[in-house]
């Protein structure tokens, strides 16, 4: 017997039909002798259309209105979810977050959970019960509303496991788990059976939609196994995402290509190498809210600086214009910017105690006459900004050189 | 200034427009400097939308479950009812039950209000926010959802106004007010100005459909002046409903008359004369949770005696099977049975001190040559069983006979 809390998305939960089918998995772990917390999500599309109705009402919606607001669409799920287990004889019982009182720090769209009492669920557990707790949300200390922001779903199924101690954190989704990297890019891209913690976060930070970095980090923190599985077909155990590497004699050295669409760079040439001038363009910057994601900066010979950053390509616009306005201010410095680009990283535990990763790779793009315009390195990744026409074929190059591909893919 | 509770149903709160529309008579009434706390019911529509989606999962939906569903509709419209008075710069905060504590006995789908906690309630007021309490739901000692069944919004305003010691109970719906009858039956109705507790209670309970008799009963124990008014339109007082008659020198002896259409009657003849044979009819049927409503016995002279009550229409096919066996058992008696009947109703405090209102109601009657086929009186009220097909007829006879027509109506 093991403990499982299992966590289904928007799309999981989004018709009746897939409602039904949620609760005949739930039943099979049941059969099989298993606990099982189920943590849900709204029925996609529903958030959207609350966001559109307080849009339509006030300009700039209150956020703790709106959250009261979004919080119903959870609320609708879990009631459903029980039904359907229910129908088939499975005891269960819907839980909103003042009932397990997922306490949060207060902030209104974007709270952090502190804690989670957990008496209701455990006494469901031991009563052979299935406890259904409602996604994203929680309350802080005055009972209101909160909610937990992008991910908050995912946060609030890890944050059930480490509470309850379970065994595995299932996260079921509209794909059969984490790939060496996108198939849509690569058709033989293999699904990983098992990552790191470390590498799902870098995976997930560069732009793998699987799972929000959140609650990776969270799970990691707490060391909770996560596992992401399809909730559209049967077959298949997912990708296990744990602390442990993978035990294979061979551990392959690279995990996963990763990409980010939809870049932009920001260059600063010949600006006085002396100290501070990197927070002096970055501290306005990131003042607006826009994220930086990559930094470089190469010393020239001549007590000048070159110095190189990305932001998301919608941010660039904005970016630029403060840059320009900083250099002003400084009265040196040439800006260049190029909102076409893209970033491609390897990623990989392995690459720790491998070298000449960095050289493979950048042989493979050599070989395709791909320029690389940044290189950027962490323990356990290298990434690459270049001109976004050859993302497909940059990415193809390195999950090739590195011989990621597996068997063709079964169709889901 | 005054403190006022305010219902918003289901039609008042159907589209961002209508919100829109509470949202600018809530600022009024602050601008004028009273207090005002808002009762919203869920969006209409929102309701059955729901019932649906459960009917589609669960055969007989687990109450539990639908009212954590239902409740969430309500919690859809304090938010953005809320958003609504922000956009317009008026201080607003929306309240689920778990919030102010609507504290309830617990019994879902029908559950009765124990207690309200106020304290944040009162802070608001005094803080000059406008608080946006959730109707129709409530939370149990677990903190678990239920809600109040029919007419549970309006109970809810009422219990927040005897809580709060609000000078005035306003349930805004889609008519002006009380009328002394039907308009669409008589058009020359005339809305009442005020109505006392007892005289509404009759009224309600006899197909007026204003205002639930649970919401009624609740005002008037405690003494909270209700009024209903209309939402859609800004002229009119609406109806007062209070402890106090009208002070008027030439007090009417009848406020209005109520009908109730699908009615049916059974009738026993020649049962036998003996205690007990009245619940011997009756128990079985109250046991199936078929409502009797009216109840009317005479003894003949030979020892047998003739018995006939009434209920709802849709009730009649089970009422009878159950008499049948009962008199089968007894071995007396003929049962026969009618379900095209009506029943029309004379409502007044008035009638208490004036002799000749029966009179009056059954002459104007006989002048049609409606015949009566039963009667039934209580303090207020006298009422009688027709067949449907004098239903128009005879309540616009009795209507003229005690003169309650007014101008003629203003268009709504």
């Amino acid at each position: 017997m093991a403990r499982y809390v299992q966590k289904y998305g928007g799309t999981s939960v989004g018709s009746i039909e897939r409602i039904q089918a949620v609760a005949e998995r739930v039943a099979r772990f049941k059969a099989a002798g298993h606990q099982v917390v189920v943590v849900v999500s709204a029925m996609s599309g529903e958030t959207n259309r609350l966001v559109e109705l307080a849009a339509a009402i006030q300009d700039d919606p209150a956020e703790r209105e709106l959250d009261v607001l979004l919080a119903s669409g959870e609320q609708v799920s879990v009631a459903l979810t029980c039904m359907a287990l229910l129908q088939r004889g499975i005891q269960a019982r819907s839980y909103l977050a003042h009932q397990v009182a997922i306490r949060t720090n207060g902030q209104h769209t974007r709270s952090r959970i502190e804690k989670i009492d957990t008496e209701r669920l455990q006494r469901d557990l031991e009563a052979g019960c299935v406890p259904v707790v409602a996604g994203f949300q929680g309350v802080d200390a005055d009972g209101d509303v909160t909610t937990l922001g992008r991910g908050g779903s995912d946060t609030t199924a890890v944050a059930v496991a480490v509470a309850m101690g379970a065994d595995e954190c299932q996260i079921y989704t509209d794909v059969d788990g984490v790939y060496t990297t996108d198939p849509r890019v690569v058709p033989s891209a293999r699904r990983l059976d098992r990552i790191t913690f470390e590498e799902m976060l870098e995976m997930a930070s560069l732009g793998s939609k699987v799972l929000h970095p959140r609650s990776v980090e969270f799970a990691g923190k707490y060391g909770v196994p996560l596992r992401v599985l399809s909730s559209f077909e049967d077959s298949g155990d997912g990708t296990l995402i744990t602390t442990e590497e993978s035990h294979a004699m061979e551990q392959p050295i690279i995990s996963g290509i990763a990409f980010a669409r939809d870049e932009a760079k920001i260059t600063i040439q010949g600006a006085p190498d002396v100290p501070g001038v990197a927070s002096k363009m970055l501290g306005p910057v990131s003042a607006m809210g826009i994220e930086v994601d990559m930094i470089v900066q190469n010393v020239g010979a001549d007590g000048q600086t070159d110095f190189t950053f990305t932001v998301k390509r919608g941010d660039y616009a904005d970016a630029m214009k403060i840059v320009l306005g900083v250099v002003e201010d400084m009265g040196a410095g040439d800006v260049t910017g190029d909102n076409r680009i893209v970033k491609v990283s390897a990623v990989g535990v392995g690459m720790r105690s491998h070298a000449g990763v960095a050289t493979k790779m950048f042989d493979a793009l050599a070989r395709e006459n791909i320029n690389i315009q940044m290189i950027s390195t962490s323990e356990i990744k290298i990434s690459v900004v270049l001109d976004e026409k050859y993302l497909e074929l940059a990415v193809r190059a390195i999950h090739e050189a590195f011989e990621l591909s597996g068997e063709a893919r079964e169709e889901a």
